[in-house]
């Protein structure tokens, strides 16, 4: 039986009276493309879908469903990986969708304010007349507030870090109908309990951000992108160690195994062949500083047998290999009709990276299944991909995803780099974070009371 | 009348047992050794001073105070300058100045994992053989644990981030005795809550930290210091400005008064005129990028009217440099015998730098105030420290601190930049964080329940 009320017609006029009854809708239509995110979990409607378009109106929002025990699930642009956003206990899906606006912005402070339903690629389109962009880059077009909710990252998170490092300042919805604000506009602060940083990746599970203060980075001067391929995923991998452990300072270094390459050489618009490779980018304020990092990187490869090895600091070129790494699922998706994908999300410490991939890659061949390695290497961050038609075959995945989490976890990672945890990964938290996960525990008891923010997410259920 | 009770022989038996008999004092000589930080608040005996040397004997001692309801203030170095450590209350003092080992190095991951009570000077010496350092620079030899406790920064933090940018996982020890871990030693983690943000920062009001895995980074191949003198503070703080705002990505960025520089190069070791003055430093991976980043500072200083630009890649010139700045408050206290400090730290948005300086200047003139001051400009961040001998003094330096204070925040900066809240910004946490001040305040009470760690601190009492 479930702990919540359902959303009756007084619940209904009240939330109306909040958000006005143009931003509420209980049409199957509207609860169905808010019932899933991007992954293979299961579907849920929800009862009820409201827009609010103010903090205020977030807020009240909580305070109603608080009162009426209601669950309350936040929604950004449903391009989450872990279910993150969906409704499991049905209730109230309130999407951001409608708050999309910018509400300060501070080129000479590299600051922007906005609100939390506008894409990470539309902020960076609007950010190209300062000369500044928001370097995490999850792909899709992600939601800021979604971003925030499951600290999501990217590509670039070698250099730039996770989005939760690119933040300062936010305003957040409580369930008693407050509004906070934590954090600050200054880069340095140490006046109390980093309120900002426990919000972030919350999964809206204490609260639901309403506004967001981001620290925005100028453009690079020089951006070079290179591709390398190599003999062995053993090589690949070496080289990735070697360039971090160089210092250099690179901003993108993704790992794919041969038959992510080959797959996206067939289907995903860049000839990358079929082998094991890199694909790399370095920023550089300077057109030596890039030359020299580049000689360096391409000594690296070369040492270590690269078979192919093109850089190129041509826009339109640096366009189509990132485009290519950016839409991978989708490429995916095509090239496998009528398949559904298990898609896997954890990182180690770099060292132990080889170890990483070498066990997946050993853990597919023993249960004789077809997965794709790709992952933000630098960062030690892999995803495997595995299609599956058939309730079989998927037992199987989840069989390999457990235990490539499992040593994610031994080899001192974690059970998720940066999908978030969602549905998928709730089981994992206990043999990851141990007596912490009691701590965690404590603090949503603490800040959700009643337990009507995305009830179902992060804490393994039945313990 | 306290809340707490005192430490009677059975507690002392009980935590004599714990940590030996040898890591346990209450003779006056050190119980006065650990009553006062390096700031101006009054000192205040604990009862018992405990050295334990391992965490499972640091949470020990957290669950016999909690049992006993008697305080417990972590102790690392003793260089803090808000009253941090000072045992308002009495209880127990646990000094981490006898856990300085390091536990593991990880050179190939950059990691580091160490006990809480390792100086970080002495850290990073043993680093150099690694080419690795840990960039936070506080200035004394503070304890990396007191550190982590405060979210310290200093000079670097423009570049490589505060304590809080520059650490992966910590053990942290409870009050009902358990040791918990948080964090990861993957760089990217989205596994549920950030508690390792939680409890940086929380001055050891919510648990004692009892171990630290640190990202290092490796020595920049070359280190140039910039000294650059103005014919006015607007100037100064002008090129600040333009300095951050060319995307520049400068390791150090220090501003210093007339007064200030006159006072270092009276009496500092460095020949720094009596003009405001900038100190910079610029780390790259190339000798090309370092004079390119060089050239685009010395044309920057120069637009504004630069009196003087001394640009060394020197070690022994730049040490000189350095250690005048980092020593800058001893200097003060050796140049003006008798007499004592009042230091502020407050931090603001770059933009708003020159505003703050400005009101800081005028505050001073108004009060008739003699000041110095100095900041990490690059991060907003300002020192304003004013020398008094008499009560009246102290007062007038206490309303200038509050209005200067004040004006940070309506800057939208921060009451505290790096030395944390301690005893004497209590005050400015409501001003400062409005509503978020009760969720701080639901936190401390979820972790601590009987309030046994550091009480005092942190939160203005009587409210």
């Amino acid at each position: 039986m479930s702990p919540f009320n359902s959303v009756n017609d007084m619940i209904l006029e009240q939330l109306a009276a909040v958000v006005s009854p143009d931003n509420l809708s209980t049409t199957q239509a509207d609860r169905q493309l808010h019932a899933q995110d991007m992954s293979n979990h299961p579907a849920h409607l929800s009862e009820v879908v409201v827009w609010p378009t103010t903090a205020r109106q977030v807020a009240d929002v909580l305070r109603i469903a608080n009162e009426q025990r209601v669950p309350v699930t936040a929604w950004g642009a449903g391009s989450s990986l872990e279910g993150n956003p969906i409704p499991l206990f049905g209730g109230i899906v309130l999407s951001t969708e409608r708050m999309i606006d910018i509400v300060e912005v501070r080129p000479e402070d590299f600051q922007i304010t906005v609100q939390p339903g506008i894409g990470y690629k539309d902020l960076n389109e609007k950010l190209v007349r300062y000369g500044l962009f928001f370097p995490p880059d999850p792909g899709a077009n992600a939601a800021i507030g979604g971003m925030l909710g499951n600290n999501a990252a990217g590509s670039r998170t070698v250099k730039y870090g996770a989005t939760k490092d690119n933040v300062l300042a936010m305003e957040v919805a409580l369930t008693d109908g407050q509004l906070i604000r934590v954090g600050s506009h200054a880069i340095k602060q140490s006046a109390g309990y980093d309120l900002l940083h426990l919000f972030i990746g919350s999964e809206g599970t204490l609260g639901i951000i309403t506004e967001a203060t981001l620290q925005l980075t100028p453009v690079p001067t020089v951006m070079t992108s290179v591709f390398a391929a190599f003999p062995s995923v053993e090589s690949a991998v070496a080289a990735v160690v070697e360039v971090r452990s160089s210092g250099l300072d690179v901003a993108a270094l993704e790992f794919m195994d041969e038959k992510m390459a080959d797959l996206i050489s067939r289907e995903g618009g860049a000839d990358w062949g079929d082998q094991p490779a890199l694909l790399m980018e370095v920023h550089a304020a300077h057109e030596e500083t890039a030359a020299l990092d580049m000689a360096l990187i391409r000594e690296i490869c070369e040492e270590l047998g690269a078979l192919q090895f093109d850089a190129t600091t041509d826009p339109a070129k640096r366009k189509i290999m990132w485009q290519a790494r950016h839409h991978v699922f989708e490429t995916q998706v095509r090239a496998f009709p009528g398949q559904r994908w298990q898609v896997l999300d954890i990182a180690v410490p770099i060292s132990a990276f080889p170890a990483l991939v070498s066990h997946a890659s050993q853990t597919l061949q023993v249960y004789d299944m077809f997965g794709l390695m790709i992952g933000h290497a630098g960062d030690g961050n892999l995803h495997v991909s595995m299609p599956y038609k058939d309730e079989g075959t998927w037992q199987r995945a989840l069989k390999i995803n457990d235990s490539i989490v499992y040593k994610a976890i031994e080899l001192g990672g974690t059970s998720t780099g940066e999908h978030g945890v969602g549905i998928g990964k709730a089981k994992f938290m206990a043999p990851e974070h141990g007596a912490a996960l009691e701590v965690m525990r404590s603090l949503k008891q603490t800040l959700d009371p009643n337990g009507i923010l995305n009830p179902g997410k992060i804490f393994p259920t039945g313990t």
